[in-house]
């Protein structure tokens, strides 16, 4: 179905954003494949891992492991020309932060866990494969320092809940908090929005 | 009970530890709330991911989170003055450490896992979130360079099974094991003490 | 049997090059120790907690954690001549790399796991040891960059299926994969053989 798509594209983008942070500090093709893999699948292992869902998905599910590799050689074959592809990678990415979130508050919901752990999980499914590439490459990761990120992704969550509560189908529900993520993304990043800094 | 309130005053500390740690830093409020998060149960999720415990501790209790949040709150209200609470912080950081060992050795236990492994586990719970810390942060973990640490939660781990073949009873062993931590770790702060560097 | 003891042997020499690579960094005793043990045991734990199998590993066979204890002793003793050992340290090295990914492409089969997770799992096995190694002393993995190393632990488990279409019997199946990955990385390190960059 459509949603399943979505989160097929959004792994791809993701999978390419991590080659080329990659890229840019000097990696072999191994190591470009793996921070690759990892910003494409670390987040929902992340998640996998902490609710005793294993083996995780990956393991059971190859496609993903297939995407990451589609998206890895897209990338070495176009890397001169993802330039001109910047807004459409930002705009898969962006998508798969909404999928990737709704997908893991529901994982959280199956398991029985609270709401407010089921939209924690749904966060860390969509955002923390980028911490995991950043710690990678060596650096404090850029969604804890740049533009909203994680903070659509916990709105996003949090209206999944809210929406529960009134009489709309799930598609709906699905569509809409997805949405949500992806708007708030889109702001963020054309109005340069950040969360206010704490000064110390 | 009160070893359960100690926890609860170690978490709180543990959270403020890792938000201080991430100021310096200059993140934005969500990282530092990671950082935070991370460092108050980094080590007790770990754990429980390799004894196979899961959903991990804090998604099933909701009270770490809420703890966790709290110290937060408190520490961006009163970051200015934490300056002032230094001593206080540093025993309730140093409390939390000798709770969390104990309570780290006794899960080991639970699964009925070897005393060299339950120590491991004491020594993971309380002083692992701060490795993670310290990895997100991009820095070499301070614990494997600075004044006696994980050391003082080993030697805790190691009283706790000598005491377990006396006839004093489990609240004793408790008590003396805990405080056994919390004294070493005093001790090392006060006069600096560090294991003895080996020269390469 | 010959191959649990190659598997020591290995243990025994990813141990010592952990704790010569965190002596660089100038780390207290028990930092060099934690270093050595992620070094040597990291690798199959990731692999354990990704498929499942907890308490992982180590915490049930102790064995294990007394040959790191071992390897970190040898190296504290002999670490201004291990300089003399470099070349059999290498080959030890070397063996341990070639046991560690057949024993995890096997964990993969025994979970029922498809041929290509299982020799990701062994790969993971062999390598990410490292990998958690050079993230705790706050560097850009080595393997992700330099000489082929990852890439004949996978060349060594895809012959693993191969071979096990033959008629080949499962002990020559063990000993000419594990050859494998032995001489493809030992040619690696002699001839300086790198995977090409890819230029951004």
């Amino acid at each position: 179905m459509l949603f399943y798509s979505l989160d097929i594209i959004g792994t791809f983008a993701f999978a390419i954003s991590g080659f080329l942070t990659a890229l840019n500090k000097r990696l072999d093709p191994f190591g470009l494949f793996i921070v690759a893999f990892v910003t494409a699948l670390g987040g929902g292992t992340l998640r996998d891992i902490l609710i005793g869902r294993t083996p995780v998905g990956w393991m059971i599910d190859l496609n993903y492991v297939y995407i990451v590799i589609a998206g890895v050689f897209f990338a070495v074959l176009f890397r001169r020309k993802l330039n001109y592809l910047r807004t459409s990678l930002f705009l898969f990415d962006t998508v798969g932060l909404g999928v990737f979130t709704i997908i893991g508050v529901e994982k959280g919901i199956d398991a029985n866990l609270h709401p407010i752990i089921s939209i924690a999980l749904g966060t860390m499914s969509a955002s923390f494969g980028g911490v995991i590439r950043d710690i990678l490459c060596n650096e404090i990761p850029v969604i804890f320092r740049k533009e909203i990120y994680a903070t659509a992704c916990i709105a996003g969550g949090a209206f999944f809940f809210i929406l529960k509560e009134t009489p709309l189908n799930d598609d709906w529900i699905y569509v809409i908090t997805t949405g949500i993520v992806i708007l708030i993304r889109l702001l963020a990043v054309r109005y340069q929005l950040k969360l206010p800094l704490i000064q110390s």
